[in-house]
């Protein structure tokens, strides 16, 4: 299974790429993963062959009006796919001031972090947290209860 | 009005320290905002009176079994604890495993960060964040809406 965490815009705070490079890195123990800054959603959607051309790949944007799933649940979407698809799975963390219509449109799954709203920079770090934590998850690694 | 973001022990990674006091730092623009690193629950109780010594301060603890509130709601509830109470106001994020039961029961409120389970070290960033987010949306500044 191969795996892309997306995001639109340059990482502005060194802090966040640490933490970042850091989950990437132990997410590396489970799944062939890399993260992928791109420049706006048109990039996004040409490089998860959206536009008709290139290699397909499953787009789900995080986005406040998603599905809202606990960590398990999170796991459990995630280990669906690699039973059901072949596809890489990409997971978009949108640009500032949200996903546009078109790019909502052009998502095949869109899923929330939560309630609240995130700084699009913290959102990725929670992403890439989530999606440790689901595969330690599925690996029976003891990460999800707090060790 | 006075607010702390306390937790239970040590912060290990400092890049998750850098963002903590950028956003500590920002808080303070509009609130006394300080952040207090405990050694263990039973200080966290001391440190609000729990034990019956001491200054009282309003202990508002972040668990998963916690209420949900988007960020707008959690603005809304800091507001209404100025609006009503002179107390100063404790926002708490567990240690690794969450909090016991005795601790939930000294806590005078208890809200969640939403459905997934966060690292506690990033629970603190995104309570942070939340604040931060919150003071802003009170004082009318474009921030949460993107800019």
């Amino acid at each position: 299974m191969k795996l892309t965490v997306a995001w639109i815009g340059k990482t502005k705070s060194s802090a966040i790429q640490s933490i970042a490079d850091d989950y990437l890195k132990r997410l590396r123990q489970y799944v062939e993963a890399e993260g992928v800054s791109l420049k706006d959603e048109a990039a996004l959607l040409k490089y998860c062959g959206k536009d008709g051309r290139g290699a397909q790949r499953r787009l789900v944007l995080l986005d406040s009006g998603g599905k809202h799933l606990t960590s398990e649940e999170f796991a459990r979407f995630i280990g669906e796919h690699c039973d059901r698809s072949p596809l890489p799975l990409v997971f978009a963390v949108g640009p500032a001031d949200g996903f546009s219509l078109a790019a909502l449109e052009h998502g095949d799954s869109r899923l929330s972090l939560g309630k609240m709203t995130l700084a699009h920079e913290l959102a990725r770090v929670v992403l890439l947290e989530q999606l440790y934590r689901a595969f330690t998850i599925h690996h029976g690694h003891p990460y999800h209860l707090g060790h």
